[in-house]
């Protein structure tokens, strides 16, 4: 049977003894007060609510999927998704990190990190109901009008109506300058008000009974928009109107017409969206929509990479219960289990190989995934504008690798956990199978891992001549620096070391070639990003194994397994960056050079 | 639209051009009136049944899947599939290259390699019907006493019945010897008859209505068998009892109690088949079982190869086609298409290394699973002793790393082109996704992936201490010296050169620890098996390179695209080498320090 334990041991690892979160928050006025047992407290209850309330559901949820009756436009979940959000709510969940303007509970992001890798362990696909919410209520924080955020920011921090993100046309997603849906000023209304016509496509949460209404926060053109992506503006348009007195009126002509059959993330409901005239309101400035997206977008690259990072755990999970107890072959070192018929697979080599794959990805994930969190909580709350500044760059230099870097390895982890169950793991009842099915969305939406790669060495890194870049070298050196004398940590620190001097070397290189011809960007960013994942992974997993060093002397197993996996990481993880900077240095003449029609 | 096209000119320039099939097959008194001109069209017709019956009824398949009736234990395939299966037999497809003594037509295993790798490309769960027959062709061939031949040999070679292996129980795939079914020899009935009682899983196309009998070869234990795998013995277990007169008689109680539901393959019955007494008749020795089954199973790792090559081929085609007409986004270096509103995003470089790979891992697959085709025909029809042990060695050495490397290379490879499409990829209709599902079982049935790393480093190289390897190597090294002197080669001769003395150097160094713990070989076989695979894609691509830098002059652009994938493989590709050389030296230590309750 498929089980999940919140891993709220290994999240205390991260929040108090790498982080110190507790002492930073200190630091901040707005979360001055929270210690550690209250967030450990608040990650309990959390863990209890993803555990038992969504993980029973993850399963059939994939099974029964989504339903949509084509007379009424309504689309039904699958059982019990309704209930479990109702929970979520009645719990105030989705209040956790919001602002408490609007009802919010006001807590650290790195909670709300924490909460949803949890979340995205017991069941993704429900996960994205209130995660898309999270984009609409942050876009309208930041770029709604007064009467917006009053409207609309109360019940969506209560959880009581839900948001969605209304992009993709089907001829186009990554490019969305060339979108066509359009928006029509509405003649005698207030100001921004419009009319809105086309069709969207692949709208996660588009539709669904679980909230009587639906922000849709909509990418449209008005009539004197400019060709292309400055000729595009953002509307909230929900599915019934929204009165002045905040009733709800007529339903507003924005319809699911289509669900899209997946490979996987069967739970949640992918729509294609038509628009027949709705009414929406302009956010923000006319044809500065795609600007006030990204404001959804970044975070929600950061929800994405954490979505990876929670089917890397639940997987694992299964797998070393799976491997522990199926009976299989005796070891090749002589049998472990003598009064067995066979030995149980973990002692087998390359299964542990798998599983330890799996666990690096997990704990050296959720280490880099809680410490963005607390730099986006210092960002936002610090009240020294030098650090804010420092923070953000920094989170910016690192969300694309936490989006593309954290999927590519749940979609390896999760992949080797289900081989770890041999035929097995290919029955849909073990669960293992899905896990890898939903995990492939991942390096697609919200920017295909591709566009992420070109985000971080075109943008991030070429893009202000390595300065964001030199930052996050700047702590590895240091880091370096304080344990280089340390003759226990010179298995971690010296790899650490050379990784970053190769990839200074490597941006230097790519730098100069990218001068010559912009196509060589291109031709090394996906190596060029996963080089820079191991170099971010390295660092904490260096990090990680000073911490647990510490408390070696302790009797405690957990900093056991911890130095253990550090090691595996460096020894058997690590490597492959050498084969990715031969590629990533073998430049662009040998994708390039053949001729569209040869292929 | 989902289309698919047989690779008939790379296969051409395969048999033909690199491996001049028709003048070795002069050497084999069997095959010598064969030419090229016949092969061809023999292939000609085999692409058009692939593309033409078997392609349209793919997509359709894997979303019908199969049905039982539980009442009378028939399963019904999707529709469409037995229509087909009737015009294979009707075209004489399954006689291809069967013996002519039972009614074959006794062309060389190189077309039927050809062959199957178009049905697979068309449609894998379809082609593992008959598929499935060769295995028990081929053992009921080399075990069957001659009453057994005469039965069952002429109807396997027409196609008029079907067989299947029935080995997996629930508890033991991997490790047979564990199995439980038992086989009670019947009173005052022929020697070697007994009735048989047990349950099996994960039997393909273990039940359907496409052929009025189905023969099951099933492993089981006789009474008196001696504990582990030296008891278990082999039968032939039909689905209708068939009289000596070759007539059909009473249904056997071998029946389908339930097919499995699973990630892919939807369209092929994965049964468990429970036996209540069924009777069967012993092949082979008794308690010999295992070793007479492995002359099926290795056929079917060959088999399980070139269904990967199939899925690699067919997906990039398909992505080749969407990168031409997807327009998205413009070039970095500069607009391709300014007439467009975007450019085709195969002017994408990191879109084209995406297909590159595919390509790369196609043709190189198709290079190497042709070549050993080729060996075992010379291994079955030489009249030189020698010779035939030659290539018989060859093939046991290269047999696990066609299953293995190449089914993992089509799972990078499917996952890839899937990439391509973005959003749209991972949508049923498109047919891209299905291709990723249906490649992730070629990595664990017929032996795990792992398993054939252990094979092939345990028993094939170290067991022999390197004999069989040196073989390999030896062409390599005539290859290097013939070529090292030509400069237009150094580009390819010397990164070949190179990664075969680092195998060598490996190699030694794997052994020399293996003795000290046999554990170290666990450690390291499954990095060193995708070593040896890229070492012996380099000694293919190079040849490729040859060949095609020898008609360079030609004009014919085929050899202008065959370059420039050659020099994409070496700058790619090959360098994965690098990080997988550096895994496989760091050892066991890092995979088994860790206590097993650690994790």
């Amino acid at each position: 049977m498929a089980h999940y334990t919140p891993p709220l041991r290994d999240m205390q690892f991260v929040l108090h003894e790498l982080l110190h979160v507790a002492d930073e928050f200190k630091q901040l006025p707005r979360h001055a007060e929270i210690d550690a047992d209250t967030i450990n407290a608040v990650l309990e209850e959390g863990g209890k609510f993803a555990a038992e309330v969504l993980f029973p559901i993850n399963i059939s949820g994939d099974q029964e999927g989504c339903t949509l009756d084509p007379a009424t436009h309504e689309v039904r979940p699958p059982s019990g998704f309704k209930e479990a959000y109702a929970k979520y709510v009645e719990g105030g969940w989705p209040a956790l990190s919001a602002d408490p303007e609007y009802g919010g509970q006001g807590l650290p992001i790195v909670l709300n990190q924490c909460f949803y890798e949890m979340l995205n362990s017991a069941n993704q696909s429900w996960t994205m109901y209130p995660g898309l919410s999270h984009g609409a209520y942050e876009c309208l924080k930041a770029h709604g009008t007064a009467e917006q955020k009053a409207t609309y920011l109360p019940r969506l921090t209560s959880g009581e109506w839900t948001g969605t993100m209304c992009l993709t046309e089907s001829h186009c997603g990554t490019d969305l300058g060339m979108l066509r849906t359009k928006a029509e000023p509405v003649a005698g209304a207030p100001e921004g008000t419009c009319r809105l016509t086309g069709q969207k496509i692949f709208i996660s949460a588009g539709e669904h009974d679980m909230a009587p209404n639906i922000i849709h926060l909509v990418l449209a053109r008005l009539p004197d928009a400019p060709v292309g992506s400055k000729g595009i503006s953002l509307f909230v348009v929900p599915k019934f109107v929204v009165h002045a007195d905040g009733s709800m009126g007529e339903r507003n002509p924005i319809f699911c017409s289509a669900l899209e059959h997946k490979m996987g993330i069967h739970g949640n409901a992918t729509c294609q969206i038509d628009l027949d005239g709705a009414v929406g309101t302009l956010v923000g400035q006319p044809h500065k929509g795609l600007a006030a997206m990204f404001v959804m977008m970044n975070a929600a690259r950061l929800g994405v990479g954490n979505q990876g990072l929670g089917l890397t755990e639940v997987a694992y999970q299964n797998a070393v219960v799976y491997a522990k107890d199926r009976l299989q072959m005796r070891s090749l070192s002589g049998p472990k289990a003598p009064d067995k018929p066979a030995d149980p697979i973990i002692v087998h080599p390359d299964v542990r190989k798998m599983l330890l794959t799996a666990r690096a990805y997990a704990e050296g994930g959720r280490a880099l995934a809680i410490y963005i969190a607390l730099l986006i909580d210092k960002e936002l709350s610090s009240d020294d504008a030098d650090e804010r500044k420092e923070c953000a760059e920094l989170v910016a230099l690192l969300t694309p690798i936490v989006k593309a870097f954290l999927t590519d390895n749940a979609w390896i982890a999760t992949s080797h956990c289900m081989q770890v169950y041999g035929g097995h793991g290919y029955i849909k009842s073990a669960g293992m199978e899905q896990y890898v099915r939903d995990a492939r969305i991942n390096m697609i939406y919200e920017g295909t891992n591709t566009i992420q790669a070109l985000d971080l060495l075109g943008r991030k890194v070429l893009g202000d001549n390595g300065a964001r870049l030199k930052k996050f070298g700047r702590l590895i050196a240091e880091f370096v620096e304080d344990e280089g004398t340390s003759e226990a940590m010179q298995e971690f620190v010296n790899p650490l070391a050379e990784l970053g001097d190769k990839v200074t070397k490597l941006t230097t290189e790519l730098g100069m070639k990218a001068f010559a011809n912009a196509d060589e960007v291109g031709a090394a960013a996906v190596d060029y990003l996963r080089i820079c994942g191991h170099l971010v992974f390295a660092y904490f997993w260096a990090r990680m194994a000073k911490a647990a060093l510490e408390k070696k002397d302790s009797g405690d197993p957990f900093y056991t397994a911890k130095l253990h996996t550090a090691r595996f990481y460096f020894a058997k993880l690590l490597p492959e960056t050498a084969g990715l900077i031969r590629s990533a240095r073998a430049g662009v003449a040998p994708l390039m050079a053949m001729d569209e029609a040869l292929f």
